[in-house]
């Protein structure tokens, strides 16, 4: 076992999260929660996404959002589908662009209503903006390890979609588990060959618990080479276009493991339990974290931050 | 990584499940789910316990379902906590003894109310009358990845009671992550060090999943020998002595996961899959499985087993 021993968590609940939660969750609540969020230590955030407010009303307040939300040290990224998302993204000063593709072509058609092909013709554009602008992009790959429409994915329509990210000026690429298809020797795999052939390039995983294996698949991706991670506040998000789809790893849960496995995240374990229960509270719901539920593993932790008891 | 080509599962929702549901699951329904588990190849299983009705009404039914649920090529293991549980359980006719002692001393008094010196103290009339019954005796160590009252519990603490149920003439040990406490790196070293220590031994591990990391210690787990694995129907299960426990690991996620990686589990996926669904409709609850939800990876099995449709 030859861990890392630092790790950087992207924070997608304010994207994925707040995208996929049925009612449209108020920009001010929005903006409390990722204040929350960037006191724990939290530096890289996926804050909106600049998508078509009819198909997906519930980021209908993306400029907003990018707008108001403050920096201290964190970058605020925005997830585009297209040249117009791009465009509205950089013209309400997201500090980065997530552009999204799917590597399976049925996936692409469900979620951007477009071909691959079709997509990848809008990278040049999306480029000479993002270049223009001093905009950092990043190359997001959905359903990398499986497509609910297809099955398997072929590994080369991953590669060839990095190809064109990484071609075109991508700063990093995020391998995505759209629907949580993947486990342990698929991620092993496809971490292994990437690190091959794009050796100097950043990658994030991130990973869905559709199946229950996402948290097993974060720490195969870890042994693999991997060093950073997208997780969410509380384990909320998920896809819209896909049916069953769950949540994110939470980011509490994820912090404790590598916490206790003596990685460094730069997250305050306490102060993202709490942001998670503010966001419960928020909510109105039971979120899917564990962590927020049983608290760290320290008893008078546990007792303080979860109002856990153990006396006997 | 050098993983086993072959995995035995535990099934522990019988005892584990449906002793911390809060309600009393009838016999009747008991024995219903049990059978449908073992048409689905399950060879292992944990099928009740041989503890204080008073204390723990669910399993009152102890006896009943010992002498009611069917071998074909099963074996129906019941828990005890001492030396009349042992006595009752070889009474009604049990295939194995599961004796269960905590690593950490709180947890015991909590658990059994009685320190571990008075716990072992019962291990000789108890393998005694095992010897005469010739009934198989496991050896189950709780807290030995932490105790929610202690905090971290010395791995000497576990290998001395290892070593007391060995000496004693136990067939394997359970290694219990009773309250969800243990990391991929703890488990990686504790069982290093109990495979160099008690090498001829068999042994399963027992994960709780109140800190999100189950899946992951399995798979911690696996890559350093781990060849038995406790699982539980739909993922229900708990510890009636500890706040906020969650549930075991999910035996579809789990048998899903290992087939996914090509590890031989002898499970029908699709069967427990089913197995989970009726599971589910009996308890009248959501329950916590993953693959019960969201189906195989295959389009058409999720499609055809949970009801996911994926046309464009």
């Amino acid at each position: 076992m030859a861990l890392p021993s630092k790790v950087k968590l992207r924070e997608v609940a304010p994207r994925d999260g707040f995208q996929s939660w049925p009612d449209f969750v108020p920009t001010d609540k929005k903006i409390e929660v990722i204040r929350a969020v960037i006191k724990c230590g939290v530096r890289e955030m996926e804050t909106t996404s600049f998508v078509n407010p009819k198909a997906i009303p519930q980021m209908r307040d993306a400029a907003e959002v990018i707008k108001q939300v403050p920096r201290q040290g964190c970058r605020h990224a925005a997830l585009v589908p297209n040249l117009k998302g791009a465009q509205m993204a950089v013209e309400a000063g997201a500090d980065q662009l997530v552009l999204v593709i799917s590597a399976s072509q049925s996936h692409n058609k469900a979620n951007v209503r477009r071909t691959i092909e079709e997509s990848l013709a809008d990278l040049e554009a999306i480029f000479v903006l993002a270049r223009e602008k001093n905009v950092p992009v990043t190359g997001a790959i959905a359903t990398s390890f499986g497509c609910p429409y297809e099955g398997d994915v072929p590994e080369e329509d991953v590669f060839r979609l990095a190809q064109a990210f990484i071609s075109g000026g991508a700063s990093s690429v995020i391998l995505a588990d759209t629907t949580g298809m993947a486990t342990p020797s698929r991620v092993d795999q496809l971490v292994r060959h990437f690190i091959e052939r794009f050796p100097e390039v950043e990658f994030s995983l991130h990973f869905h618990n559709n199946r229950g294996t996402a948290m097993a698949n974060l720490y195969s991706a870890l042994e693999a080479g991997a060093t950073v991670f997208d997780t969410s506040l509380g384990g909320i998000g998920g896809c819209p276009n896909v049916p069953q789809a769950a949540g994110n790893l939470p980011t509490s849960d994820v912090a404790y493991m590598l916490e206790d496995m003596g990685i460094e995240t730069g997250i305050d374990l306490v102060a993202i339990i709490e942001a998670e229960h503010l966001l419960e509270k928020i909510l109105g719901r039971v979120l899917p974290g564990q962590v927020m539920k049983s608290g760290p593993r320290q008893p008078e932790l546990a007792a303080r931050v979860c109002g856990i008891s153990h006396t006997i």
